[in-house]
C-alpha cells in the first residue's frame, strides 16, 4: 500500500503508507499539541457501534447499498477487536473540535476498511465514503456523546461488579474478626472498645454503597442524543432514522438505552456527567479512606497486610503496604478528574459542549482506574491477617477504655479511676489500664464489660 | 449576670457576663485560629432538635427528671429561634475535634438557659448539666453528623424548591420564544438554524434534572447514627433510648429519618456527602453554563438580561450583565467547596471523621449558596427579553445556513453554493446568505425550511 | 438623619435612614443572591486608601477644590478605621460587575461622610459627588485590583511575620530534641534512626521556605494599574493625574508600588494572583503535613501536644489534638481556595476579569486563615514536649533497626542477623531488636552506632 | 535468551524471556493496578543520569571496580537514550512504595546490560548486582527525588524557551495591529476604544510574565538530596561519596545543582513541587484567557484564526477555532494536576513522601502538556490576520463609545449624548453612534479622539 494523496477544501496533503486514515486525520494528528494522551480505545469502539447502528438503519431504510452497509458493518467489528487496528487511531486526546476529528478518523478508517472488503484500493470513496456512507445521518455531536454514554455504562457495571467483589473480601473479614476486641480510635486517639469484625463491616458497608451508587449511574446515562446531529434538531437526518437507529443501538448494545426527550438539551449539556463523576469520587473517597485505615492499622500491628515486594532498595527486610499507597493515589487521581470533568461541563457554550475530548477521556479514564484498583485491592483485602494479641495489648492499655464502663459505675467514678490509674501508673509503669482495672472491679465485670458480644451488641 | 469561674480537668477559666457558655466553649474560643468562618447557625439548630429528641427520650424513659427535661427543651426551642441567641455561638467553623466544641457550645448554651427556666443561675449545674443531663446519652460523634443531615434535608427540599421555580421561568420563556428562529452555535461558530425557545428549552431541561437529582439527595442523607454515641456501638447508652429516640426525631422533624443499618459505619463515613455535594457540583455546572450562555447571547443582542443597576463608574449607560457574573462565581465557589468536602471525606480516620467540621460548613454553604442564586436567578430570568429581528439577521447571514438545506439539495450542491456565495459577497459585502439562497432556490422553499415549525420537528 | 430617596438612569429608590450609602449600593444589595460571604473589609480599607489617594492629587493637580478634598481625605481615613463603619459595607462578596458595586458603595459612603464634614445632609451631592468627586479620574477596573494588591501586600506581610515567629518555634524544638535518638519512618513503617531534633529541623526548615516565598509575593503585587481606568488606557484621566497619582499612593502606603510597564494587561490580566495564590498553597501543604506529623508523632507518644481542650462529651479524661486538626482544616481551605483563584483568572474576558470579586474575597480569606492558623500554631508548638523513653523504646523495637549497621557490618550479615531475630523473638516475644543486636555485636558498636552524635552527622 | 528465575525473600518468579528487568520489577508489574498511565521515561533517563553519577563516584572511591563502573556508565547512557528500551519499564506511574519499583526496575535494567557488557547472562548478579553495584550508597529516597528535579529542571528550561517563543509571535501581531482601532470590552460589553494591537500586546505581556516565572523555577528545584539515602540522614553512604557525588552530578548534567543544607528536609517535604506547579498553573491560567480571548474575537470577526482543518462531519465550509480548544483543555487540565500535586505533597507523612509516584507523573506531564501547547499555539498565532474593517464597525455603533469622549465634552454631556443617540436610533436604526456623534461634534474632535495614536497614549 503506497502512500496516497488526499484533499480537502484546504488543499492537498499525502498519507502515510499503511495508515488506514484520511485526510482529515491527517490534519489533526499534525495540528493538535501532543499531551500523551491518547483517544481511550473504548470510546473508539463504542463510536464503531454507533456507526454500525446507523449503517443498519440507513441499509434498512434504503439510505444505503446493502454491500456498502455489510462492508461498513464488518470494518465496524474489526475496529471492535483493537489489537493493531489500535494504531490507526493516533489522534491526541485533547484535540479542540468537541471530537469531531476522532469521528472522522472513525469514519475515514472505517471507509477504507470496507474499501477493502468491497476489493478497493484505500482513499478510493466512491462506492464507501467516510462523510456520506459511514457518517450517513449523523453529526459528531450526537454520535461522540452517545458513545461516550455506552462506553461509560460499560465502565460503570464492569465497576460494579468489581466492588461487589471488593465488598466480599471484606465481609469474609468482617466474620473471620468478628471475636477480636481492640480498641475504637477517634482523632487518632485512643476511644471506646470495639471488635476489629465490626471495623471490617463498615468498610464493607461503604464499598456496599460503592457498589450500589455504581450501579445506579447507568440510569443518568441512558438517555442519548443519536439522531440529533448537529445541535440535537436532527437536521439532515431522516424522521424515520432517528426513531429507528435507537432501536437498533439498543438492540446492539445490550443497553437500555432511549433516546433524550429533549434532544438539544442532551447536545448541549454535559451534567449527567458531572453527576456520575462526582459518584465516582465517593467511592474514591471510600477507598482512600479504608486504604488508610488499613495502612495504619498495620503499621500498629493490629492486621497484617500480605508482604507483596520488598519495599526498599537499601534496608533488608522493610516491606511497604505499597497497596494502599496505590489505592490511595488512585483515588487522589480520581478526584482531580472530577474537577475536570465538572469544569468541562460548567464551561461548556451554546449547542454543544467543546470541552467533551478532555471530559470523555477523564471520566473513561477514571472508570478504568477505579476499577482497575477495585481488584487489586480485592485480592489483597482477602489476604489481610488479623493479630489478635496485639488489638488486645492496645485495648488494655488504652487511658479511654473507662468509659467503657460508664453504663455499669457511672462517669464519676469512671473519672476517680481515671485519676486512680494514672497515679498507680507513675509509680508503676508497665500497669495496664486493664489490668488495673481489674483490681479494682474484679474479673467478672471487666471480661464481661470488654466480650466481643457486649462489644458488638448496640447500646446496653 | 455577673462574670462566673468555671473548672474543668485542665483548671479554672473566666466566663464573661452575659455569656450562656462555659467552659469548653471558652476554651474553644480561644484556642481556635479565626478563619472569619463561623458555625452556620442551621447546624446548631439542627443539633438542638436532636438534644430535644435526647431530652423527650429520656424523660419518657426515666433518665432524666420531667422538670429538668422540659427546661431543656424549652431552652432548645429558644435556640432554634435565632435571632439574638446566635452570638451565644461563637465559636470558629474550622475547629479541630470533630465538632466536639460545638456539641459542648450548645450543652452549654442549653443548660444555662435550661437553668434560667428553673429559676437557677448560670453555671449551677446540679439540676441541669451539660453533659450529664443535656448531652445525656449522647456524643459529638452521633449527635454532629445526624444534626448535619437533618440540615442538609431541609437545604435541599428548599433548593430543590427553588430549581423548580426556576425551572418554570425558563419554561414560561421557552413557551414565549418558540417562534423565534435563530442560529444555533457550536464552539462559537454559527452552526444551525433552530428557535430560541428550543435554547430555553434546554436550559429548563437541565434545571428539571437538578430539581430531581436535589430531591433525591433526601433519600442518600436520611439514615443517621443517632445512638452510635462515639463510634458507633452506642456504648454508654441504654438499647431502648436508641430505638426509641429516632422514633421521637422523626416525629420532630417531619423528615423521614432512620438508623443506619450499620452505625460504625454511619459514624466513620462521610462519603454519602461527598455523594450530595457532587450532585450539588452537577447543578452549579449547569447553572454555570446557563448564565454564560445568556451573558453571550445579551452580549450578541439576541436577548435583553433585564437591567439592573448602574454597571460603570465611569462609562454612562453602560449596563453590565451582573446577575450572571454572580450565578457564575456562585457555581466556581460551589465547585470549589465540593472539592474540599471529597478530601475530608476522603482523609477522615478509623472511627470518625476529624474533618467534620470543615465539611459540614462547606457543605451547608453551598446549599445556601446555590439556594441564594437560584432564588434570585429566577427573577431574572423572568424579565429577560428576546429580539427576534437580531436573531433573524444572525441567522441570514451565518455560512453554515446551507446545512439546513441539506436534505432538500444535498450536500454537493449545498458545497457549491457555499463556494458561490463566498464570491458573491466578495462583490457584494452586504448581501446576506439568506438573501443569495433566496435568489438561487426562491422564496418558497427557504422561507419552509426556515420556518419555526420546521426547525422544531425533529429530523425531516 | 430620615430616610432619603435617590434616583439614576433606572428610577427612584428609597435610601434607610441611618445608611450613607446611596441609590448604587441600594440596587446591589437588593439584587445579588446572598453568600454569606461579605466583602472583606481589608478590601474597602484599601480602597479608601487609594481614593485617598487620588483626592490628594486631583487637589494638587486643581481638579478638585481643597476644602472637598479635605473632608473625602477625612472620609477616607474614617472608613479605614473600620468598627462602625463596617455596617456601611453591607455588599455581597461575590457579586457581579468585576468590583462596580463595591467600587460605587465606598464612592457613596466617603461622598456622605465628606458631606458631614462640609456640613452638609447625606445625598446633597452637589459639592461632593460619588463619581464626579470621589471617584474622579478613576474605574472600578483600576481602583479594585490596586486596591487587591495592596491588601494582599499587607497580608502578606503580615503571613511572613507569622511565619518566622512559626519557624522560631521549631527550632528551638529542634534544638531541645537533637539529642533523643529515635526511628524514623517511611511509609508508616520503621525505617533508620535519627533524632528527633532532625525530625523537628525538617519543619524548621520547611516553615523558612515559606517565610521565604510569602515574603518574596510581595514583588508579584507590587505593579498596580491605577491610572488605567476602565480597560488601561488612562481613558478620561489626565496624564499628569495617572504620573502623580502613584507617588501619593507610594507615600501613602509605605509600599514599593509602581506603576504597570502595560497597564492594558495588568487591568487584564491576574494571573499574577494566581501565582501568589500557588505560593501561599504550598505554605498550606506544608502546614498539613507537619500538623499530621505531629499528630501522629503525639499518637505514638513520642511527643506530647499540649492539652487545650476537654476532647469528648462522653469519654472522661479523653484530649485530642484539635489544633492539628483546625490547622488541617484550614490548609485544605488554602487549597481549594487556589483552584478558585485559578479558575477565576483563566475564564477572565478580554479587558477586566469578572471574577475578581471572587478572586479578591478567596485570595484575602486564604491570606487572613493562613496567618490566623499560624499563629495559634505557633503557640502550640512551642508547648511541645518530647518523650525520650518512647522513642528509645520505639527505636530498639523496629525491625529495619538494622539497616543502621551496614556501614559497620554489611547487607548479607544484616540481612541474617534479621532473619536471626525473627526466630530469637519467635521463641521469647519481649525479646527488643536492639538487645538482640547488642548481644551480637557487642554494647560498644550498638552504642555508638545509635548515638545522637553519630546519628546527626551525614553519611558515615 | 530463554526465561530465567529470580528469587527474593518473598519466593521465585520467573522472568520472561527479553525481559531485562528482574524480580523486583516483576512482583510490581503484576501487584499494582494499571491505570494506564506509565512512568515518564524523561523521569527514567534523569535517574539513569544520577546512577551514572554513582558509579563514577563509587569507582573513583574505590567502592565499585572500574569495569563495573564501565559496563553501569555505558548501561545508563544506553537507558538515556530510550527507544527501544523503553520497552524495558513497564511499570504504572501509580505504583506505591514512593518509586521503589521504579528506582528497582532501573538497578535491574542497569544490571543486566552492563552484564552484558561484561559478557555475562542476564542475572548473573555476581559482578554487577542491582542493590550491591547499581544503587551502592544510593536510596530510592534520594534518587527519586533528585531525578524529578533533574527532569523537572530541563522540562522548565524547555517550556521557558516555548513562552519565549509564543511571546515573540504575540509581539508580532501586537505591531502589526498596532494602528487599528477597536473596542475594548468589559464583561462581554463594549467599554471604551483601544487598539488591536494593543489588546494583543497585553497577551504579549502576559506570555512574558509566563516566561519569566517559568525561568525562575530552576532555582526552587536546585537543591537535591543525593547523599542523603533512606531519610537524608546519609546512612550507609561515606561521607566522601556524599560530598563528591553532588559535583559529578552538576558537571554530568550541566545543572546547578546542589545539596540541600537540610537533606532530611529535603527528603521529606515537596513543597518545592508545589511552588513550580502552582507557576505552571498561572501560566496555564494565561493560556486559557488568551485563547478563549482569541476564539471571541475570531467569532466577533475582529481577528481571523488560520484555518486548519474542516470543522465538522455535517456542515460544509464550517472550520473551528480548534487549536484555542486544545490550547484551553490542556490547561484545565494543568490545572486540576497542579490540585494532585499539592495534595500529594499536603499529605505525605513523615521521613518521605510516599505520594511522588503520583506526583511525580503529574508534574512531569504538566510541563510536557504546556510545552507542547505552547509550541502549536506560536505556530497559529503568527498565522493570525486581523479585520481592521470589522473592528472599525464594531467601534462606531458601541453605546459606550461617547466614554472616549469625556476628557472633550464632559460626563454630563456625555449623558445627555447617549440619550439623544437613543432616540435618534429609534427612528432611524442603521445610525451608528459614531455617525451621530460627527453629527453633533465635528468630524475633527471624533477622529482626533478615535485615531490610534490618541487611543494609544496613556490618559490624556
Amino acid at each position: 500500500m503506497a502512500e496516497r494523496q488526499e484533499s480537502d477544501g484546504l488543499g492537498e496533503i499525502a498519507i502515510a503508507d499503511g495508515a488506514l486514515w484520511g485526510i482529515h486525520t491527517e490534519r489533526a494528528r499534525l495540528n493538535f499539541p501532543t499531551t500523551g494522551r491518547r483517544v481511550p480505545y473504548v470510546l473508539i469502539a463504542s463510536m464503531a457501534v454507533v456507526k454500525h447502528a446507523c449503517a443498519v438503519t440507513n441499509a434498512e431504510l434504503g439510505h444505503l447499498k446493502r454491500d456498502a452497509a455489510d462492508a461498513i458493518i464488518a470494518a465496524c467489528a474489526e475496529v471492535c477487536e483493537g489489537g493493531a487496528m489500535e494504531r490507526q487511531f493516533p489522534l491526541d486526546a485533547l484535540q479542540g473540535g468537541a471530537g469531531t476529528s476522532t469521528n472522522m478518523n472513525l469514519n475515514e478508517v472505517i471507509a477504507n476498511l470496507a474499501l477493502a472488503h468491497l476489493g478497493k484500493a484505500p482513499g478510493d470513496y466512491a462506492s464507501v465514503h467516510p462523510l456520506h456512507h459511514v457518517n450517513l445521518h449523523q453529526s459528531t455531536n450526537d454520535v461522540y456523546p452517545t458513545a461516550l454514554r455506552i462506553a461509560a455504562i460499560a465502565g460503570v457495571r464492569r465497576l460494579a461488579d468489581s466492588f461487589a467483589k471488593l465488598q466480599g473480601a471484606f465481609q469474609e473479614k468482617e466474620t473471620a474478626f468478628q471475636a477480636i476486641p481492640k480498641m475504637g480510635r477517634t482523632e487518632l486517639q485512643p476511644a471506646v472498645p470495639m471488635t476489629l469484625g465490626q471495623e471490617f463491616s463498615a468498610f464493607a458497608e461503604a464499598i456496599a454503597r460503592d457498589r450500589w451508587r455504581t450501579f445506579k449511574c447507568e440510569e443518568r446515562l441512558r438517555l442519548v442524543n443519536l439522531g440529533g446531529t448537529a445541535i440535537g434538531t436532527g437536521l439532515t437526518a431522516p424522521r424515520a432514522f432517528i426513531f429507528r437507529v435507537i432501536e437498533v443501538l439498543r438492540a446492539l448494545t445490550g443497553m437500555g438505552l432511549a433516546r433524550s426527550e429533549n434532544v438539544i438539551d442532551g447536545t448541549a449539556n454535559a451534567d449527567a456527567f458531572v453527576e456520575v463523576s462526582g459518584i465516582l469520587k465517593a467511592s474514591a473517597a471510600n477507598l482512600s479512606k479504608i486504604a488508610a485505615d488499613l495502612r495504619l492499622l498495620h503499621f500498629l500491628g493490629e492486621i497484617a497486610l500480605p508482604p507483596l515486594q520488598a519495599g526498599s532498595s537499601i534496608m533488608p527486610g522493610k516491606i511497604n503496604p505499597v497497596m494502599t499507597e496505590s489505592v490511595m493515589q488512585i483515588a487522589m487521581a480520581v478526584r482531580a478528574n472530577d474537577a475536570v470533568i465538572a469544569e468541562c461541563a460548567a464551561h461548556g457554550t451554546l449547542q454543544i459542549n467543546e470541552y467533551m475530548p478532555l471530559l470523555a477521556f477523564t471520566l473513561l479514564e477514571s472508570l478504568e482506574m477505579l476499577n482497575s484498583a477495585a481488584r487489586a485491592f480485592t485480592k489483597h483485602v482477602a489476604a489481610i491477617e488479623a493479630d489478635a494479641a496485639r488489638c488486645a495489648a492496645y485495648l488494655s492499655d488504652s487511658p479511654t477504655l473507662v468509659t467503657a464502663f460508664l453504663p455499669k459505675i457511672g462517669y464519676e467514678r469512671a473519672e476517680v479511676l481515671a485519676k486512680e490509674y494514672a497515679v498507680a501508673k507513675a509509680g508503676k509503669p508497665e500497669l495496664s489500664l486493664r489490668e488495673f482495672l481489674v483490681s479494682r472491679l474484679g474479673h467478672g465485670i471487666v471480661d464481661e464489660v470488654l466480650s466481643a458480644p457486649n462489644l458488638i451488641k448496640l447500646g446496653h
